[in-house]
């Protein structure tokens, strides 16, 4: 009886208490979890905005989602790993300044750098829609590859007041990279900041656009054939993508959207086809939250690309 | 350098920044958005109920669910105008007064004969259900009218302890006017206010009623086929008859509703088919909102009403 | 005017108003509604849960759900009780204890005997899923019993940490009663307390589980044909079997699950098939909910629950 | 164990469960507690205001503030009747009406008028500051009355936009009846509607003015000595003349203001002079309150008048 | 920058990041901060009541009460350990079981003992206030000790419902050890548990109770002048003992309470006086605070416990 | 009937409806409001803080204060402007920018520049307690200025992190320059971010520190006399050195702290020593306010800024 029960013990919260790298140099790993709080701001107001504060958010919703890589998922069908030995890893957050300089965008691209140098699959956790922009930059050793999209929104804009990185204009980076081949972007609807030059911009780049209507009348399946086999593919998911019934906490909620079902089935389908080389999740405000529903969505979701990863057999291809 | 940055500068709000239009004698105009918060309450405690904060936080919410009229719509399917010279005023809101008198029911229904003289498309947020009972009466000289209803409740009590224009009559007030030629009451599910003696009379009356498991299991199209064509619709959208999953703000929430696609596909139905005299949107209630998403989607709602008449042609007839 | 007018005046709630019966040795009713607020603990802190409280805030929401017996409802497809002469009683809530053993279960079991040995069907709000487990002891004497269960969960535990009547084991502990003929586990996704040797015990046992999505692709009708017909059934719903669209509050939302009609249609067919011997709706957290949208769904699902029975003829074959 | 507890059992809730008493005419009781939640109104959103709920409120929170008439209270010297054969009852609320006539006032007025025949002592719990108004006029028998109030402001409003028994006049009304002797005013501080012909008009009727500042300067004891003794004294307490710490949810609240202590002293005080033929508390806006305390101060400062009424002996000259 | 800032990391939180020591035969320190979540139920519903989250709230807290022991506390006049050689750990909270026995009571009283045997200064976070029973048990060696609480209500109740340790009777139990010699009962006011019998209980025993309204009455330096020098000394805090204003997260706020000023006076009065053998800070209930006020509060009267001990040379005189 | 009132109408908030003054070079007024919400970040998350927006929420909170003008001010004794020809402008608010310079408080030394060149009082709300740094280099040219601080924090440290002009310095850089002679620190208790070097080098400096303990027991009148007369003053007010009964919505809440009486009696009495130069209150934190009561009493402690300035003439000797 000389020992007391510490109850309130808290320990670092790690995406599913997967372990902690915190020295990318020396990373052994298949998937890398790593958190970017930080886009670049349109205003000063901006430079720390609700999505920040999302990377913690889904870890600490994390827990409430599986008890133990030993549990039997019925999305998945069968346990995480499914016996394969396969080594998941949280890197962290790429860390911000207070002079407010975005040389967070080179920390961030050159993490993304070293998780690939690596061979590992980078799931990140964003942070705005910003933050995908210097992670495609990091990829442009691995071309040609495959941009999908879930989201609302077009997010073709050249740039906002002059800033040409923000949160409005991620896709139409992407489009200006020569290692990314293809464009498909799944589930807009209702309006962003999209103009009609944008909407004509990404006609003429060639860009695939099926509206959430769409993708609802034609099925995932058809949906999938639409997407070339055997190619590298990137995916970036916007919370706002799917439907705020499944995901409440974003700024810009907009009804009818993508389903979670919808979601998973796509993620399963785009490691059948080929390498996936990278995953986002991106504009979860979780101020909005409730019930933590959108942090815990996204974990799932999380947990699908690793259990497509790992049935897919992408990473003994890699090992 | 001599000039502060005005930061907290608020406007005055109006439905998605439209210009305000305060004297309805001078309204020129293709669409006029009108504000009617109050009803005509049962007890002294429904004077004031949470719908009548509806207006405000619509037109609030407004401002999250577009950007400008140069935006792209893909609900839509371009610019909410289309090129098209079209013009959306906002007349403020149908003031009550302090006495308890309903006399906001004759000064609503004034207002909406001056605006259908002027020739535009009132667009109604309440307020209650009891509001479109003078909206219904401003109609006289437009029928044959075709009265289309999306709700989970049918709406058709004489009266309520004596009071026959509050909120669970406006169906059977309609159904006394003469220039109302045919009701569709579409999403009914659940309890309502309506006893056998209601359901018998919407019956005998021939009411169609379509329950929201009945529309699930036909779909929109089918739906619509049954609606005749060439006539003239109102359009009256209780928010509970949508799924509290995209209308969570509702007094009656009831599971099982009409989804988001489900409401535009309908609207953009009626427009094909004849001239529609007038939409509300009623029975919101902000202060059970979470993240304005009820708001929000009720503005997309509208938008579609307004992008649907742009394409039907509705304002070339007019003007 | 000597007669004041007693605004907050509040009489005990019962469900939707139904008599309180509370000497269960005299109860004489087609219907017993009862709460179980109390399971068996893993920890000390898990005494009283959030789902302690559903028993009263399903009751408090049911007042929103119906205005009374006479009302019209469109899910069920006319008045609750369809004419027929019906009695629905509400029999309060077993008790917990201070001490903190678990006597409450023995006091459950014996309740839903004496509810049985009236002849009538007992409807059970929990409490967390541990409290069916007394529940199905109580069946003894009725089988053979087919148990169909909603549920994200497989629930399959043979104990935590030595407890073997907690949340985790409902299903277990049926498995292993003589009077529990067969199995059906609808909704089933994601992660909970199984790993793969419970899936495997559930597969051994022969255990029907039909995930979420494969209720989604078959269709309700489909599944339904799956059980065979004839029999008695007791159906158990863990309120995270549904989506968290529908019931938001719980402990463990889980994306992609049962809809509201899949759920009520499915309880249609149950009572078409044959005697349904007892129902319970478990796991809800108010503290968690919106707009009590949760506890009013549950309200809603006990209406279904009770129509479908009325409509089934099952109180007719009782009385 | 054939009987369940029924855990959610809620009786009716009066102030501190005192009997209730519907019927005004069949009175006996020394101190009746009486609600009165509607005010007149300035506009038509006021006439349903958050401080309507406060005679709610308050009966609710008295349960957290008394365990029962046994307990001994330290505030006021021994328990709450003393031993004597003291009669509390609770007659509910003045009723309002849907039409919105202020047909409350002529009923409030009849309903003191009726418990002073029965020569009780009543305490009312508001409404607006309009409220005590009519229970002015209904004192026009026992005059001349000293009347106190505890308020920031000073209430002497002739009329606001042609309203003259709103919550800005109740002591401009006051001051123009016979039966008021002389008027003290404490607490008063800040801004409210008063212009400096409200304070000169006090000014002019000999208003004694005492501000907050001044009230802690000279101490309770020197304040109650400015006030004549032997007469016959009604007080009336506005909610945000207390200090926001003790009393915040106030519509008003401002700083600097009186003390619970110092309320508390003055009731005492003002018992021991002479017969105090009334008290009210009003202007509590329950929406705006932090863990009931507002609610629960105001339950002790009744606490403290029936105390310091039994200790004067006021009921022992009544019975 | 190869490696990552990990920015949402949280160690395990003590009170003010003091080491743990979880093994309490091994204790060597001066301060023992030890948490006692788990009181005695009277019901089932209060086995987990809100106090016992206020271990974790306090040490959560603490983290913005002090930035670490090289500030300068103006409330103590200098650094926390005024640059003596004083140990302070946090030693953790005594655990409860799912069982629900009062083992807990047991575990706390033994720990309480090794504490002491180590020569340290326990200071204890509840928990109700039938927490002090098992540590007031610990202490009986150490007599005669004077016990001095600070608290609305008198805690003298022998037992309720049967069951005596509970948190309406800690000063009764008191009262009946050998070790206890003299009672103070500070700031008492309003209601609580005690009826006559109670108080006259308290007035045999020669309990000293001066309540709320007489402490602010003389001053705290004739206060303690009325507290015997030279003694042994056990200061039990219950936290509706202050003033709602300074501690408003409590089950039963009293207005008129002590202020944090006079209890800081109070604990260096006792500390120059003789040894303090245990504080205790009982009946913080966390969900009712208010931007964490009343656990910040508390943190900081541990500090002026810590800083007076340190001042006062009570360590010197056990190193 | 023509006219529909425009219910939710919003105009520009500037502090009390004073008219809002863009164009500093055309400037003609007798008191500015200045808005400074941006300081100088110690890490990228401060950047934007929740007292970024406390100029929005004190100028919102500003129209529950006060009706108008014409009111009468009892804690001022008079209408605001005592019938006095004066000129209270809103100026907004200095602008920070996206890039994250720090250029925000370049443009805030050149507005009060300008204030203090057109002769009139700068009244300033933070943003924290950085932002005063520049407004006492624009009052370089007016010294000998007596700084006066309200305050639980010393705010004396030279820098953290090499960060020179961030919140936990302003006093130390006040105490560098040459035309601030003399400091008074008010209110001081608890911890901050002072370590003992900071004491001792404000010790050193011969600032004058008057713990809130002492103020207390001193009163406000000695306090007065220890500041020497005939001076030019500068005011800046921390609200966190009001209790957080007063000012709850602070980072760093302390018990024991300045009530609104003595700050408003100080604010008296520092204008009839003498000049104030200008005033500022920093640090509200309005997302931890309760019923906006910290922004108000913000409100009200400029009015008595603004009142005790038109008493004392200060407008007379400069117009």
């Amino acid at each position: 009886m000389s020992k007391l029960t510490v109850t309130p013990r808290t320990v670092f919260q790690t995406f599913l208490d997967f372990p902690l790298v915190e020295d990318l140099d020396r990373l052994s790993a298949d998937v890398a979890i790593i958190g970017m709080p930080y886009g670049t701001p349109y205003t000063i107001d901006e430079t720390i905005n609700d999505q920040t504060n999302a990377p913690t958010a889904v870890r600490r919703a994390s827990q409430r989602i599986s008890l133990g890589l030993d549990r039997y998922d019925f999305d998945i069908g069968g346990t995480l790993f499914e016996g394969q030995d396969v080594k998941v890893v949280d890197v962290g957050d790429v860390p911000g300044q207070a002079s407010g300089s975005t040389g967070h965008y080179a920390r961030a691209e050159a993490a993304i750098r070293k998780i690939r140098a690596a061979g590992a699959l980078p799931i990140t956790i964003g942070g705005d829609h910003g933050i995908p922009i210097p992670i495609f930059r990091a990829l442009d050793g691995e071309g040609p590859i495959t941009l999908v999209q879930i989201d609302a929104h077009l997010d073709w804009r050249d740039n906002v007041n002059g800033v040409k990185e923000g949160y409005s204009s991620p896709i139409r980076r992407a489009s200006e990279m020569a290692h990314i081949e293809a464009i498909f972007q799944l589930g807009i609807r209702g309006q962003g900041s999209a103009r009609m030059e944008e909407v004509e911009a990404a006609r003429a780049y060639g860009s695939n656009i099926i509206t959430a209507g769409q993708w609802q009348e034609i099925g995932t399946a058809a949906l999938l054939e639409r997407i070339p086999d055997g190619g590298r593919y990137y995916l970036t998911i916007d919370a706002d993508g799917l439907d705020p019934a499944v995901m409440p906490a974003v700024e810009g909620p907009s009804p009818g959207g993508v389903t979670y079902r919808q979601t998973i089935d796509l993620i399963k389908g785009l490691f059948a086809k080929g390498e996936v080389v990278g995953v986002d999740i991106v504009e979860i405000a979780p101020a909005r939250d409730i019930n933590e529903i959108t942090s815990m969505t996204a974990g799932n979701i999380i947990l699908n690309v690793i259990g497509a990863a790992v049935r897919a057999g992408q990473f003994k291809r890699q090992n």
